[in-house]
């Protein structure tokens, strides 16, 4: 299903960029669990535009309604809508791209996908305007694991040349994420925040834009969760992290770096820490084996490509009269996504932690 | 599910590694279409153990039977039921570890998730050998794809410290792939052959393991299939490629790459062909945008960690003492495992395909 | 899930009767196919309460506003979401239920399944008023489904003790169905309705309420849409319209009074009409042999119980006090919901049909 | 998806009637439960051909042999899969059914869906014998629920122009559940049982068959489990009994006779029990009100159309010269699929609630 993800716990996302509303329907959520609308709106505002120059410039007041689901204050049981009306839209600056799809931008895949129809102002269901709904429900999630002792929070990785230094797949804490889920940009050197600051706005002085990696990670989740092959903890989050628009790359531990290991380096070895618990001395499988969650934190990574929409002109070819010709982008564009997906990564960690809790039988 | 993949076509595998038989299901499958069974048997060969020093020395004569679904040599449109009956089993090998668990490997994680219950011998259900009936799978929809002008294959692109050449993503052809296709350990060049096999020889004769990484690629896939969100090409595919044991990273086109790149290198810009198609002078995102396929080759990666089974002396943790202990893993196992997961990984893909085509309208 | 249903052409209903609003999304809709806003209005106009004496008192507007995934009157490809303000509510008149539960509402078994915190105003998401979500929906598919000459329409079958004619299994027509379902309080004899109505206005004067029956046809079906065992048409035909409240029996075709034929009588025999076509000469089975449609049309009924609110007292008990004790419900209630649920009854057919035409690559 | 069932425990089923096997994958079971095998032959046995003169003389030993999911006689929690080998088939008896489909059978609709490349032998997949596999599924599920509390039983409400008494919707027990559940064509009445036996009689010696009712329990439900709309009890059950090939009509509590009846007759009034326990004093919802369970006893019905193959000279058309003909059935048919019908609905409804129970937490 397109716009839909998982099974216990199910969220569909609607909405256009331009449209009247985007929003989220959660089904299946326990009763009687409070919600914090507070919650929501901090994380909402983690994903806002505007808020520096590193984003675009366009203000959306992003303010969360929920219609349905939810009395006094906790969940009915009843599937949850909240929605998002959109207010500040300039639908003409999407006049030319109809024709000119931008490259790599979604365009002209979409374009055939829907016979021309999809709502291509904003960039549509395709706008990364989508994840404010993700963050919605990613939060209501994150307030439904904080509770069962789950604590979710992540880190800019990487920008363009610019690197951020790694959690510690061993130590990292619940303290550690709590601090980092609060923040905007959130990195844990901020020597490598300032200098991935200046990478991103050398892109914007080129007219161009950069990508990114991020680095995700959640402690306390139960051991014993997830399951083999396609139900595995690994199918679960990569299905719900590649819902992020421009994500390319997921991967989980040591990731691709296993590549280049050998078994003796690689194998995390069990041991017994002072409380009697069986723990590993190491973690590069990310705290899943087997596609189980072993009680070690778990780690994942993303790789976000630059922004498509760049001011540079590009080639690409007129739809309509089928030639070749150039595409120069106006519009308000993120010279880099990456600091505004971190929420909507960490929305969709919480989402599918929250599918694999409740298919665990842990809710 | 556990071991159940898609909706529209929809497989679920059965089976552990010292039962009686393992084998698939294929459900909602086109009628009428040719099946060759001495094709799904090309493809098993490509996988089966004990065919060079660089596999385990186990003899598994994986002989496929198809027990539902087809008659006269093609589907009747009935779900499809393909078994492998187990013979080679040695299952004392295992006696040590349902107590004491091997690092990196599933056996702790499972022994949570199953309350001791699951099957050891052989690893059970989380055994590699549960990718024969992928294998099975995949190679029947691949004659499916093939048909509707799919081609499938792969290369193993990394062994340790060895890299393979990558594809070139946008001129990777039909006949390459298939070549590729009908291979054992098929490389791009002979060269890096040579010395992955030699890498993996050396880890052998230290007792030890290593990982590596894959390569993969379809063409001829109709542009405008796939969905935005959790529905698209990447979420579907990753979702089936992380079904096969060990993988833990699975990327797109510049995957992890792209985190370093500019939007004006990054970017795939449209043009015209001599025959008039819109294509793209380079293609960095894979084949796909907006979770939706260009058209052009789809690249994909995939990291694969080392066997954890591996003969040095491990730390671990008997879990019926509960005391630190050091475990000597005995048995037959791969030093890599990579060459044998290589034609799992493209039945993954090939199945996952089948899905995007299904959902579609391709089929 | 709970509030969803289908695969292909997905729909969940959201909202509370007295929320501040209720909703459907539709994902997985064709893109480019046109949406009259004003045959939903008149869709939702046949099931809008107080329209005559056989119905309660309420007043809503029910008016559908489409949020998302239409754009220049025709779909975008993308999830449609449509919603409805509440805005006549008096949730007042839920005090006392929310302790003494309703004989044969849902109050009591709700009260279980969500520990306490189902919203009872209104009757919360258990409400009839839910069909008029599920109205929005049939009507987009209805739309979707005229446009390929599936007609679909019902009547009133019986109230209490007075029965309505049958439709003709084999001769009832697209312009028959499409005449009833413009209609409010459908039957096939005018003299029939008079009689119901009357039935209908002596249980209100009862201060009480009275069940009913309905059926559906549908007719320009293309033969071979569904599948066998768990996928046939009459499981998710059923599926769908045990989704309207107070329904408690299926049937399709000859439905429960095959329980007395003989196979000699049952058995619909295979002619060729003039124009040479496969047609069957009864018409028993509905429409539907071994969960396949035949081509003929398409038959169903359903059975309702009468409204469990009545304003005669009743024998509950108190879940606070844990006492006997007897219940007046109050408030405005329909003493027949059948003339209502008939356009809900419909609505679930075309949205069941509608996913069975999706699946048989009919769409 | 066709012969797919199920979300939590998934439930798939295989094979053709003359095929090399049937069988059947249940997906998602709790670890470390115990499988009485013995309890499937005995559930097997119910539903065997040729014990008596009012079922077909063929003989099948139907022999359920688990491949996979089962270890020292508990679950692994791995998918289980079970087969059974096909022995006695007689294919020849399908030569001209292939060109000219019996009447009220899947033949036609088959073709159709299929391209013609259904294995029309013994029916294919549309068979009866696809029920053995069901009763596997069923009687494994009913030992899951058995240790939880759940009864499962069922009758032969109505064959032809004669019924059985019906349950008493309030006091049936779990003891006479059991007694009926090990029963061949179990009735509550001796003096029924025996009329309905005759009837059958009647109809085989005039080469013809004769339809029926079946009354189907559950005691021991936890109420509270189900949900609204379309994840009702209602629903899900529905969904499952439409499996079983034949049956036209599913009902629950007083099923179509609430059509007749006024609220104050039909309304269940809750009550406090001796133990203080809420109880309803009628039960004319069946146990569920709202889609959820009410803790009273579940009652539903099904209809089963005769037999469609009959020895009668029947009306058909021939599909090769597309000419009106006359069809005389040979081979080995049931007159009445009731009797041997019921311990597969049975088993379709333990299935169904399972499904139930697992999502209701209750596994």
């Amino acid at each position: 299903m397109s716009s839909s993800f998982g099974l216990q716990v199910e969220m569909t996302i609607f909405g256009e960029s331009h449209g009247p509303a985007i929003g989220v329907v959660l089904n299946n959520l326990p009763a009687g669990e409070p919600i914090s609308e507070e919650g929501i709106a901090e994380q909402l505002a983690r994903r806002a535009p505007g808020q520096d120059p590193t984003s675009t410039a366009r203000k959306e007041p992003d303010v969360c309604r929920i219609l349905s689901g939810m009395k006094n204050g906790v969940t009915t049981g009843a599937p949850l809508c909240a929605v998002i009306q959109n207010t500040d839209t300039r639908s003409g600056d999407y006049a030319n791209i109809a024709l000119c799809p931008r490259p790599s931008h979604a365009d002209y895949a979409a374009h055939l996908r829907y016979k021309g129809c999809n709502d291509i102002s904003g960039s549509g269901h395709f706008s990364g305007r989508l994840t404010a709904p993700l963050v919605i429900a990613g939060s209501i999630c994150r307030q439904f694991l904080l509770r069962r002792g789950v604590h979710i929070g992540g880190h800019v990785l990487q920008i363009g040349g610019v690197q951020d230094e790694a959690f510690d797949p061993v130590s990292v804490s619940a303290e550690q994420l709590d601090q980092l889920a609060k923040t905007y940009f959130s990195t844990l050197s901020p020597h490598a925040n300032r200098r991935m600051r200046s990478e991103i706005e050398a892109a914007r002085m080129d007219m161009d834009s950069v990508g990114g990696l991020v680095e995700l990670a959640a402690v306390g989740l139960p051991a014993g969760i997830g399951s083999p092959m396609f139900g595995g903890v690994e199918n679960i989050l990569a299905g719900a992290l590649y819902g992020v628009p421009a994500v390319k790359g997921v991967s989980f531990g040591a990731g691709f770096a296993y590549g280049s290991m050998r078994g003796s380096a690689a194998n995390d070895c069990y041991t017994l820490d002072e409380a009697g618990n069986i723990r590993t001395e190491t973690n590069n499988c990310g705290g899943i084996t087997g596609g189980i969650t072993t009680g070690m934190p778990l780690l994942v990574q993303a790789a976000l490509k630059p922004t498509p929409s760049i001011g540079k002109p590009q080639q690409t070819v007129n739809l309509d009269t089928m030639e070749n010709t150039v595409l120069q982008i106006k519009g308000r564009h993120d010279p880099c996504i990456v600091p505004r997906a971190l929420p909507a990564l960490e929305a969709a960690l919480a989402v599918g932690l929250m599918q694999l809790m409740a298919e665990g039988g842990k809710l």
